[in-house]
């Protein structure tokens, strides 16, 4: 019997609401507990969960290496905040804001080393896990730190910004399924469509982050409206949006950059919406999901085992807005 | 033919003078290389190469093991250098200096990971020295955040001084030796010997390193003369200092911390002496330096295959000023 993403999602949840650290130093660990009860979806040990059951029943090595990823990700995630000095996560201070940045560096640094103890779990061979495991987390870094790059810069071609994104989002999903399909036993071929599956639906949930954040709605969306705006961050609508641009949107563009940052979002907002680029994000993003769900159908098990990672597509990547 | 600590220095200088990293993005890469190649005396993966030599030949494992440990090494100072926001390292800017904060961050992470990369590559069974070097990565954060939480403490105790050092410096020493010679196909004994051997001899260096902080010569040692001082650090010299002034030298040591910098360090040298911690220093680094020897004499291996780590620690920890 093949699990949802609810089940796995739920089950994931319970068995990694323990703590991961030693009690002492409590100044280190609390902070390091701290965010780890901050919850989430916890979608990528999810899918290295899914990536595992689609070949068989899910091993005990795939909950631990589930844990792995988990904690990588949240050591991510608290040295992205460090670097983006973003005072909330989740609705909640972030790390560096609660305990201070040296303090967030040092939980993030013993959260990456706590996942590669949980990866030393795992019973099966783990030459092949660690390398794509340390592939994927060089791919991380390297994706943040382009991210940081393209804000000193003034244009960043539309390539290069979803080159970032794989880097900076998409391998890890990518990297999730496969590491679970290594466990169950996947042939090459098999994990290399599972890899595209999660890298090109990595892309289409980027591209409706970047629209979410832009026009989603903040009731829904947990988030304040046009705070890449704001932040004056480079995404998949502005880099269009500069493509596209006529020479007096440009001027317009240049304005707002000085403008209050409730008349930038307005005005910027308005200039997406003049030059096309939520439909065209709407598009992108659509066709992103049909060249994912095709490495889907490529995968050589019955179709019925690939159920749960279809439902997991819709859940991340919604059709409709 | 066993090796030197000079030779092994050179022949690691040698194989570890490569790019350990990518050459895209330069904008992550360059600041590591960078880093790597300010040098250094490379005395823990000689540590490791020693420990491995210790029971026969070197192996090839051992110089990946090496280089992973000089990785670890150097991610633990950039990441330190931008907690304790040291301008300099080696006479030269740090990575956050020179590159800024986010990119030293991420700079650091990024050799972590190519640290276990390395650890990866090692054709024995990986799980014991996994095992052994996550425990040590999680003991050097611990004694990072501990060494900060104690700059904000008013007293501090020896005994807890020793142990902050004993995660911060001394296991790391500890673990580059066992991990070596668990390739070597040491026995837990002999591993747990060789453990404390490099464990105390950390300790003997730490306050070694602490007195030359003091009572160095700046012309030999390299670094400003009194910089704990200035820094306010805690140390075995100033713990030591608060343990048995009198009323009166704990005023003037308070008067003193509001003191100008070239005021301060004179005025806590000369209470340093007054106390006699100078002396106590020296005879604690002995007793370490003793102790480190007879678990040395205790490793049940032909004694000539010991000389060079004798060597090491007469290297390491002077007996003469």
């Amino acid at each position: 019997m093949m699990h949802s993403f609810e089940q796995l999602s739920a089950e994931f949840a319970t068995r990694f609401d323990i703590s991961h650290f030693p009690s002492s130093p409590e100044s280190l660990y609390a902070p390091a507990d701290y965010f780890l009860r901050l919850g989430g979806k916890r979608v990528r040990p999810v899918m290295c969960l899914m990536g595992n059951e689609l070949f068989g029943e899910i091993e005990d090595d795939a909950w631990h290496l589930a844990a792995a990823i988990e904690l990588f990700h949240n050591f991510t995630l608290i040295h992205d905040d460090i670097m983006d000095k973003a005072p909330l996560r989740r609705g909640k201070p972030t790390v560096h804001e609660k305990y201070g940045a040296s303090t967030a560096l040092l939980a993030g640094d013993v959260m990456l080393v706590t996942a590669y103890d949980y990866i030393n779990r795992v019973k099966a061979d783990t030459r092949a896990i660690f390398q794509l495991f340390n592939a994927t987390a060089r791919a991380v870094c390297e994706g943040q730190q382009t991210d940081m790059d393209f804000e000193s810069r003034e244009r960043v071609g539309l390539d290069e910004y979803l080159r970032m994104i794989e880097w900076k989002t998409s391998v890890l999903l990518a990297a999730s399924l496969q590491m679970g399909s290594i466990l169950g036993g996947a042939g090459l071929g098999n994990q290399g469509h599972l890899y595209e599956f999660g890298k090109l639906l990595g892309l289409a949930f980027q591209i409706q982050d970047d629209y979410l954040d832009a026009f989603g709605d903040p009731a829904k969306f947990g988030k304040q409206v046009g705070g890449d705006i704001v932040a004056g961050k480079k995404t998949f609508l502005l880099i269009r949006t500069l493509e596209q641009a006529s020479a007096a949107q440009h001027k317009e563009i240049r304005e707002l950059q000085r403008a209050e940052p409730v008349a930038r979002v307005e005005g910027m907002l308005r200039l997406f919406k003049a030059c096309g680029v939520d439909a065209w994000a709407r598009e992108l993003k659509d066709k992103y999901m049909e060249a994912a769900l095709r490495h889907l159908e490529d995968i050589a098990v019955l179709s019925r085992r690939k159920e749960p990672l279809q439902q997991l597509a819709g859940f991340l990547v919604q059709r409709e807005y």
